[in-house]
């Protein structure tokens, strides 16, 4: 880092209004020069997903006052970073930081989260990129007690850098009243959701369907985020965009297909 | 596998009536049971999307005569999948086929395909899942010099299994008019677009975008997805649900955090 001040930009996929992103720029606000391009509304559940047969719409509009540029898109929170990217700033960010999501993405969420997909593309853009998750869905969940975390966590980033396709998923338990107890470096637990289709039929009979279910975790280990959750723990898993199951290829040599 | 046909699902992400899920539906005829339980349009670039703020419809279709049955879905490639093993299908399916996708998912491409992402998640279901990509995106393409081998990759997986949570990234090359060489198991190589957004202005004179770009490898390596299939091998990566960095949970440990 040089004496300039970094330039930050912000993301999450509960949309531009969301408490949790609007925390999150005030924190970055105290870090650096602060650009929002963020969903136009909600983008949970969408993934990696980009808008390949549609248009995509990116404005300039303002949330609140403050010193942060903000730019509401139509599309996914991966389409937010490629419009930040290559529509909206002159310059690469020194960081991309997404969330703070309503809600946890620890474990197997990360592969469902908007949130996450939008630090991960932003590792795929050669950026440093960190997604911010509080495990409390409330809209009127308690952000304060994380934010110095996530402060302490980004400027780290921003010191030590990541290298190319690697980003941070943090999860940050649900405020209990009392001090968190740290932070843990961890890797993505194995667990589950085991879903239940909630079957119903619409005033015409015709039959449709709500996804629902229980997260179930399969993992004791004490390495995982879900235990370091489940202890009070902020949990820093490390992803990679290289999703090769490497021991799997030397395995499948000795099929001789 | 005992005497019994396996049961086989199907999905794509091209939707239920392109042309490389019925080529994938013919052969899968040929091994099993086959139910697809596909989307009823393009869900291209939707990676692993699930609908969370909507309903989901799934209803029998008929879409060409044959012993599959078949339904038609309103969401996500990954909601399918959920809806079969949930609601359409009475017992566990032996394995889950996706595809035959119009057009690469190699290298990075993987983590932006609905056609993967349904692989993904029957691994997370603890069925053994494959994804095929066919590289050509024609309409038109011809699917048939590739069918021999999707046979041979679906019946080696039905006989030898994949452990929980890791599938198959299957990409065929175009065909050129002579036979492919034969099948590669590689690792996803370096690789990513360089986007460029097609800024346009509509009719009242407002600004949109289409998202566009172009494909760089900068991966050198031969046992790459993308060196296979430039020399005219079909490419098989398998591919993890568990996506932390491992190396760099050690790296981050020094960080003191």
């Amino acid at each position: 880092m040089t004496d300039k001040k970094p330039l930050i930009l912000v993301c999450n996929d509960d949309g531009i209004t969301a408490p949790g992103v609007r925390n999150l720029i005030r924190v970055m606000n105290e870090i650096g020069e602060v650009v929002v391009v963020a969903p136009d509304g909600p983008q949970s559940g969408t993934g990696h997903a980009i808008t390949i047969n549609g248009i995509l719409r990116c404005d300039p509009i303002t949330i609140e006052e403050g010193p942060q540029k903000e730019y509401s898109c139509s599309g996914t929170p991966v389409d937010c970073v490629k419009l930040a990217v290559n529509v909206v700033l002159d310059r690469k960010p020194d960081i991309v930081v997404s969330g703070i999501n309503h809600g946890s993405n620890s474990s197997i969420n990360v592969i469902y989260s908007g949130t996450m997909s939008a630090a991960v593309e932003g590792s795929l853009e050669g950026i440093p990129s960190i997604g911010f998750s509080l495990c409390d869905f409330s809209w009127s969940a308690d952000f304060k007690p994380a934010l110095k975390y996530i402060k302490e966590i980004t400027l780290r980033v921003l010191e030590k850098g990541l290298p190319y396709g690697i980003c941070l998923n943090v999860n940050i338990p649900k405020y209990n009243g009392s001090d968190y107890k740290g932070i843990r470096i961890c890797r993505q637990a194995k667990a589950n959701w085991e879903e239940e289709m909630d079957s119903r039929k619409d005033p015409r009979e015709r039959s449709y369907y709500w996804l629902t279910g229980r997260f179930v975790n399969y993992d004791e280990g004490e390495d995982t985020d879900e235990w370091a959750l489940s202890n009070y723990y902020i949990s820093v898993v490390p992803v990679n965009s290289d999703i090769t199951a490497h021991h799997w290829v030397r395995e499948m040599n000795s099929w001789d297909l």
